[in-house]
């Protein structure tokens, strides 16, 4: 065929050779490829061979000022780029404390933020920055303290206080460092990490929302992107260098190590890597797993979130004060749906489950073939599938009972008074993590921040009574007594949620201040029928939680075997799920078609701004933005491919959330951009990966240096992180 | 910059190359351009240096059998491609043919038909296709009919006479051609076109729904594009070879000409021409009728045509039977209203109002400059400006009016006898279209072809009601004295539209066949609601159509004057719009860029059906179908480019409605597929082209010769095409 087209096509060999040379742009072979790497596991990676130019050990090296102490975990992550302690992260990221800064009067959301002096940096009201100072692997002493004869719950709370001691005693033997276990493989690894951990933190450049989340949710977690999602904040310290919480004497944090700027930012084809701390991927776990997201709980949450989305939208319409209330709560729900939509979606594209069950029919059949396996291994599947089987089967009561204290901001305070008045009763390692005397300070400043930024009564009113709806429509089994005789005595539905909420003063933070202070039998006096509520669902709570933690103590043992076989029957190294904890992933500057006929190129420029921009939300670009892209005032800001500026990039690490704010390094190790999304295609990451469709988006470099300079006129911040 | 670079990255200099190569591919600088030419210009167009290999005689020259005498207009467009009058056009066009062959028990819309010999191929009822035979330019004898004294509406009616006369003569000149005379340049330009009209036209080979409509209403106008909307058909005449009405004792027809298959296809980059009768375009009227378009008619016939498809969605609900009834209805409305959609967003993305009206300030200053101009055009832009300002203002009205014709199916039959009635009693030549002897028959054919295909009580009555309630919404300058006072007559909405509806037999075809014969004064004899209604508003129709006939009188002048003072501005000779007559487009084979980093290939393949399939409705393809893909039982339709088999194209030819079915030529003049959409973006086409968003669809040869040889069996029409 191809010899006919020669003789029939004069320009066939031009083409031919374009055509090739097109294929090998636009499916590159390049190195990229599952895993988002624990640092311990870089000389595994070999990164100089996959494209790394700068030394990889000053990439994490304890003994030297390497990358990993310029990354610091702030909600997702972020990156020192000055010596000043200059973060740069996410706007999404920092977006819960500039609503907390905002008032009608000074609107940061709205119309940004830019500090002209160090003096007028804004505190970022209870946000934190943690720094990795270091890591060991603590599997044993975690382990030894499981006794063969425990029940799966007494196994859970072993591990969980054994854990507790663990960290208390790091932290006795560090002062001032922060201390957690994080488990790597469930039920067989685990590893304690050593945190220095900011506590003042303060917003120093915030663009526009037009700019930070152009785009709003129709964009999220699509490409092509033109979003400025980034902000500017800095680390304060006290003046002994030793964190501290707010205070005017505080001085900049100096970072033992920052990461340097590259102004020409990246090409298409170029090697990048980002350090991070994703959030929690699920590629160990079983097709039953699978099985119980793709078919109950993904479905079930995505539903139920634009449920709450529609209403919130609704309340909003209120006013622009009201509207603020409930853009960050929208925000995080539409995320979260959309992100699930895009999973489910990809599930099905992959037939993904399919695949599963059928390497795990395979992998059984491995397991049968030999009666060494067999007796090891043999039920690990068959137990699993059961586990989630019955949590399929509970799923609408358990529901219930998640999205009351998740969604009803009143009824989450009244809970936390009585879990506080229990918990703390309790010796301080024994207690709940939420109420040890080293989070309890948090948890309180989160309640009122929450309360202060997020509720509006008529939308807690609403949320409750369709939950409450969905309670009294369980079937018998799964039936949730107290709020069935909230109801009964109630009179109906409405009058029930009418009495409960105008005689509540779960909205009154210094009233629920002092309650956190209080013994079981004193918050019983209490005439509140919120905190009433709280109290008789508090043993459901309960029995939920040890019930979980059977499971889990279950589990853990049946996926730490899972691990085991599959390395066996796949012969192969697997690297941990991602936990939380910091990670490296690389890939390459990289388009990719996600589907048939249509490619996806990797950088977005401004003209596509003006393409998009409507005029209206989420599309209304600042008019002054506008300007500067029609008066094209682009100088030393340009992509030279584009010979314009590009605004957001594509690449093929592996990320997932957690990661927003991820510095994207180049070869040597410096900033061209700044990691803040995933390709809708690659919501799928959670689960799998694939080079096809797995692509991370970040806002580019030169068009945050860009932004700064003629749109904020920020020179001041440019100087300082070197640039011009 | 681009130094820079070089030093920075090893791979530069490759990658560069590579870069420029595939921008050389991605915006080809090729010769694609505006125009759908009547043949008679091609001289001017110099195709050899555009492309074309064949001699461009063999396109159009009336000596010889060139390819004009293979294209037919047949609804839309098709093209004979065997010896045997066998005929191929889009699945969509014979859409309704299918419909009316097709019974709830032989459901051919949805299974597909294939006639495994001539004698099992069907009618298909009130279809006919036409050749054009000849045409030239009658502008003086249809001119000369103008006297200056004449009213606008006087001129229009002698013009509209005058062209009867012509048509009348050359029809009696050329016994057994149908003869029409088109406006070229309205007010200025006419030509008398002759056509063979062939009558008795049978359905050979039609695939299934889903493919022939893959992807419905949600892909169409869309790219990436994967439907098989292709039908074949064959023309039958008597056995002396003349043109006749069904008879089973009819042979098929052979062509003076055919176009032959090239089973190879087309590439990306080749010359590609089309032959087709596209039907209206709008590329010379003033700003003012864009901006009536865009503000007054195209939101609210997209917003109505809207509600009545969720109406019909609704009623389609009833059953398969009720479906089939709507499913062309929805189709046409769907198809319109995201073309308007398509428009709207078009013009706003081009920015195209300013652009024309920036254009005419400039024109008017040139008129403004010279005296004579200015005595000649000086008020051609105002006059129209006003002349669109009052329709704009009389819309409402107007809109109810129009959509009670054409969307309330009893209505419009009860209209049809009143004014057929009233038409028929006057001499032929002074008839309105419809009602002269030579088209009488095709009208009364429609009409019960429409009763029996698409019409459902409950759909007529709520359109009704709607339309009803939109009349009494009419504020008093606009109001509909007759509709006003059917109400006030009847009590109430309601109670209104039930009585009309109970008491018609306008659903009745032998009954209406009879009042069609008849007297006004009988008519006013007959007990029926509708037809009473239809007598009180036959007066309202009657002088909304003399205000457009006056109108268009003074339109014609003003618009002709609009074009040569346009040509003599910009310096260049305009073609026509299109008008439904013959014409040939020319581009390349080449995919564009919708928005910014998004990049549409020129090719669909057959695994982005797998991709799109989702077992519902449109996205059902046939189990078949997708076990073929599956064992990619390829051989002999491959693609070499792609390495399988490419389902749809794109190339960038200036196409509009009316150019479904029209033959994909390549350079030598062989069929590489069957053109059946626009792109979304190039729906603006009938304002204006743009090469970087024009671009038209079609279905790949490969795709229907595989479908034809591999999914239907049908090497028996393969052999008849002459592929193997």
């Amino acid at each position: 065929m191809a010899g006919m087209m020669i003789k029939k096509h004069s320009r066939a060999i031009f083409c031919s050779l374009a055509l090739v040379l097109t294929f090998l742009i636009l499916t590159p072979q390049l190195p990229a490829d599952e895993g988002m790497w624990p640092l311990s596991e870089l000389p595994r990676l070999n990164l100089k061979e996959k494209g790394l130019r700068m030394d990889p050990a000053l990439i994490y090296d304890p003994a030297r000022e390497s990358l990993l102490y310029a990354v610091v975990q702030i909600g997702a992550t972020g990156s020192f780029i000055s010596p000043d302690g200059l973060i740069i992260t996410n706007h999404h990221v920092a977006f819960g404390s500039v609503v907390a800064a905002s008032t009608p009067e000074k609107d940061y959301l709205k119309n940004g933020f830019l500090a002209k002096t160090r003096a007028e940096e804004i505190p970022a009201t209870g946000r934190t920055a943690r720094i990795t100072e270091s890591f060991r692997d603590v599997s044993a002493e975690v382990l030894s303290a499981v006794r063969k004869n425990m029940s799966y719950a007494e196994r859970t709370r072993a591990i969980e206080q054994q854990i507790k001691k663990i960290v208390a005693e790091a932290e006795k033997a560090n002062p001032g460092k922060k201390a957690e276990v994080a488990e790597m493989f469930p039920g067989k690894t685990y590893w304690l990490f050593l945190y220095t951990e900011l506590r003042d933190i303060r917003l120093v450049y915030v663009p526009p929302l037009a700019i930070g989340n152009f785009g709003g949710e129709e964009d999220n977690w699509m490409w092509p992107r033109h979003t400025g999602d980034f902000t500017l904040m800095r680390a304060y310290v006290a003046p002994d260098g030793k964190p501290a919480e707010y205070s005017e004497k505080n001085v900049p944090y100096r970072p033992r190590t920052y990461i340097r700027i590259n102004p020409q930012g990246a090409s298409e084809g170029d090697f990048v890597f980002l350090l991070g701390y994703p959030g929690r991927t699920y590629r160990h776990l079983p097709a039953s797993y699978i099985a119980f997201e793709q078919n109950v709980r993904m479905p079930a949450v995505a539903d139920w979130y634009e449920w709450q989305i529609k209403l919130m939208e609704e309340m909003s319409k209120a006013g622009r004060d009201v509207a603020l209330k409930h853009d960050s709560r929208i925000k995080g729900l539409a995320n979260t749906m959309k992100n699930y939509r895009g999973k489910l979606a990809g599930l099905r594209r992959l037939n993904y489950l399919e695949q599963k069950k059928q390497e795990e029919t395979e992998l059984q059949e491995f397991i049968q073939r030999d009666p060494g396996r067999r007796a090891l291994y043999g039920q690990v599947l068959p137990e699993l599938e059961k586990i989630y089987a019955e949590m399929s089967r509970e799923y609408p009561r358990v529901f219930v009972l998640e999205n009351l204290r998740r969604s009803v901001i009143l009824f989450q305070n009244a809970m936390t008074v009585v879990e506080a008045t229990h918990e703390r009763q309790k010796p301080d390692l024994e207690r709940s993590a939420a109420y040890m005397d080293r989070n309890f300070n948090q948890t309180r400043q989160r309640l009122a921040l929450n309360l202060k930024s997020n509720f509006y009564l008529p939308t807690d009113v609403a949320i409750f009574r369709e939950l409450l709806k969905k309670a009294l429509a369980l079937p018998e089994a799964l039936k949730i007594e107290a709020l069935n005789q909230l109801v009964s005595a109630g009179g109906n539905v409405d009058e029930t949620v009418d009495k409960l909420f105008m005689s509540t003063k779960m909205a009154d933070y210094e009233f629920i201040k002092k309650l956190l202070e209080k013994k079981p039998e004193e918050i019983k006096q209490v005439d509140d029928l919120m905190l009433k509520l709280a109290l008789s669902l508090y043993p459901e709570y309960k029995k939920m939680e040890e019930a979980n933690r059977a499971r889990k103590g279950q589990m853990d043992e049946l996926q730490a075997k899972l691990v085991d076989v599959r390395q066996e029957f796949l012969a192969r190294q697997f690297i941990p799920d991602a936990n939380g904890t910091l990670r490296l992933t690389f890939g390459r500057v990289e388009g990719y078609e996600p589907r048939d006929a249509v490619y996806y190129r990797p950088f977005t420029t401004v003209q596509g701004i003006l393409e998009k921009t409507t005029g209206k939300e989420p599309f209304d670009s600042p008019v002054e933005l506008l300007q500067l892209i029609n008066q094209k005032k682009f100088e030393g800001f340009i992509n030279p491919a584009l010979d314009t500026v590009s605004v957001c990039l594509l690449y093929s690490t592996d990320t997932t959330g957690g990661n927003s704010g991820s510095p994207i390094l180049d070869a040597d190790g410096r900033l061209v951009g700044v990691n803040f999304d995933r390709a809708w295609e690659a919501t799928i990451n959670d689960f799998t990966w694939s080079h096809r469709f797995s692509r991370s988006i970040g806002v580019d470099i030169r068009y945050i240096l860009w932004i700064l300079k003629e749109f904020a006129g920020a020179d001041h911040l440019l100087q300082e992180i070197g640039v011009r």
